[in-house]
């Protein structure tokens, strides 16, 4: 196809096709003519994983590139290829500061929990520090937590994944595989933290409330949300 | 206790501390002379939950005043306090558009699900249109989800809001009910995103890895991630 119907199946515009190109996140079409271009499939595949990198949950374009060019290399290794998407950190989602090359941060919380779950994780992954990080908040808030309280998170979290995991059974190529893994699990995860969210109204209902249907009481206590 | 003290116990600054003060997002204390004031426990805790709620999740210092003046009018109904703190959406989290105060925008699809499940959901709950536009964008990128797809992981949201209140059991004041509820919802989700990323990779290696101590193999593919 050309870069017009590239752009318009992808939704990208024809000039930032064009600066992916430049940049090296998008790999150049077959030339068919000084100034044109023929891309396939591939190409567009490739385009809707750039947007679900840096779209919404907004990874940079260079941390884009490390991904795909880090999927690119391990093309053959399915295992690795999932260790580098499971990864990803969005940049929205308040990533732990890394020492760049240097080794990873101690997260010692998490090194326990991970262990109580039988889990193996690599050490540089970086949700480790997530959980230090989160533990450490909470109790500079007054919440007393420690590691241990997470479990039935974690035992949750492992069914989560057993889930996310079959659904990229269906896909046989482990480059594909990867992709979906992107877009299975980056653009989750906020539908995933809405689902707790509507759970948990509902369960207060359950909990402390009269029923959806009792009647509004009179006075300012706000009946909607927002 | 004065102010210098409520700062270093509370790890918020004098500074900042006097704008909550204008802003009326902290109540005076009580004065005791014409220029020092003494606060009590309720400031400490008020500016924690002022911490977590503008902190590394931010909403803006406008929000955060909403969210606690509807909990100060609320704070005999734990259901609708409760209901006020799991409709908060932090900022990074890719809140929905809303009308501002006009109806809620239409989710058929959060509609559905919710239905299924047997929820009891305000309309007012901004989960719903993430659900929505998570799904719509999914679609846009290839992956043909429909709100069935998302039934597991309803359920086990289900599993994990049952933990998340029962955790809140422990204290019976509304107030600091919904107090908790803040620090625990809205705290604790970088956490939960991170167990499951870690529950991906363990997952991984179970279905696609030769095992943690298979030897690395020559070539480029990197063996740690980032």
């Amino acid at each position: 196809m050309r870069i017009s119907e590239l752009s318009r199946r992808s939704g990208v515009s024809n000039a930032t096709i064009k600066y992916y190109l430049r940049e090296g996140l998008l790999p150049p079409g077959r030339a068919t003519a000084a100034t044109q271009a023929e891309y396939d499939e591939t190409h567009l595949r490739r385009l809707r994983l750039i947007r679900a990198l840096t779209g919404v949950r907004g990874l940079s374009v260079a941390a884009a590139k490390h991904v795909l060019d880090a999927i690119a290399e391990c093309q053959t290794d399915t295992h690795r290829l999932l260790g580098i998407v499971f990864g990803i950190w969005p940049s929205d989602a308040g990533k732990p500061e890394t020492n760049g090359d240097g080794p990873p941060q101690e997260s010692p919380e998490a090194d326990a929990l991970i262990d109580a779950m039988g889990w193996s994780v690599s050490e540089y992954n970086p949700a480790r520090q997530v959980i230090d990080q989160t533990l450490r908040t909470l109790r500079s808030l007054g919440i007393e937590y420690d590691w241990q309280a997470l479990l039935p998170y974690a035992d949750l979290a492992a069914r989560t994944a057993r889930h996310d995991l079959d659904r990229l059974q269906t896909v046989t190529d482990p480059l594909e595989k990867a992709e979906r893994a992107v877009l299975l699990t980056f653009l989750l995860e906020p539908a995933l933290m809405a689902l707790r969210r509507l759970a948990q109204e509902d369960e207060s209902i359950v909990r402390y409330g009269e029923g959806p249907d009792a009647p509004q009481p009179d006075g300012p206590c706000p009946p909607g949300h927002e």
